[in-house]
């Protein structure tokens, strides 16, 4: 059974932006703000292959990801969690179109270089605050 | 002269919450919501004697700092740095209520405990993203 009480989908799947947490080699803690989501039991994080988040993930499984309700800060989670799957290919690239469409209305992700390689980390949470 | 621009400034002084990650001794990021400030120069953080992140802290200075304008979430800023001071007595627990009043209205902190000890770290910016 997950971890992911019915109030925390809920902020999940809401249009809240959350900061994810790694480790970077030399120990600074790395801090960045994403779109996020849920399949119901993990939380879905969608990144590009090469950045920093995706490099400290491939070093240490272990990150931890706060959101917060924009319209009532209050209402909050910090789950601690361990990356168990990335998925890649057109899953992925599908994934960052829907959470396009749930952020900013647009069904294609505007962001996107021709390069870029989108990839899905699914983070099982460990503790939730 | 501080790494913190007008815009950074004005994320810091606004009713924004802010995560403060710092790293557990096992090695898991730490990531707290919390209330925020700045001096000018560096980024204040109003915390309690004993919490995780004091005693993360204790262990290692370098923290990180990420938040985002809660009406435009695109406005948004990650600050690495470094717990140069902290200071305690009077000054904390007054600068607690200062906090209170700016994103409660209440000029007393009303979470307070009886054996609660407040501490402010001032955090130097090394890097701002």
């Amino acid at each position: 059974m997950s971890k992911l009480d019915q109030r925390t989908t809920k902020l999940l799947k809401g249009k809240n932006f959350a900061f994810v947490a790694t480790i970077n080699r030399d120990g600074v803690p790395q801090l960045t703000p994403t779109w996020i989501d849920t399949d119901g039991t993990n939380v879905l994080v969608n990144t590009a292959l090469g950045r920093t988040k995706e490099r400290n993930v491939a070093r240490d499984k272990r990150v931890t990801v706060g959101l917060l309700d924009h319209s009532n800060p209050y209402d909050r989670v910090t789950i601690e969690g361990k990356v168990v799957k990335e998925i890649r290919g057109k899953e992925a690239e599908d994934h960052i179109d829907k959470l396009s469409y749930k952020y900013t209305g647009n069904k294609k992700y505007a962001g996107r270089t021709p390069s870029e390689k989108r990839v899905i980390f699914v983070i099982e949470p460990v503790k939730v605050y």
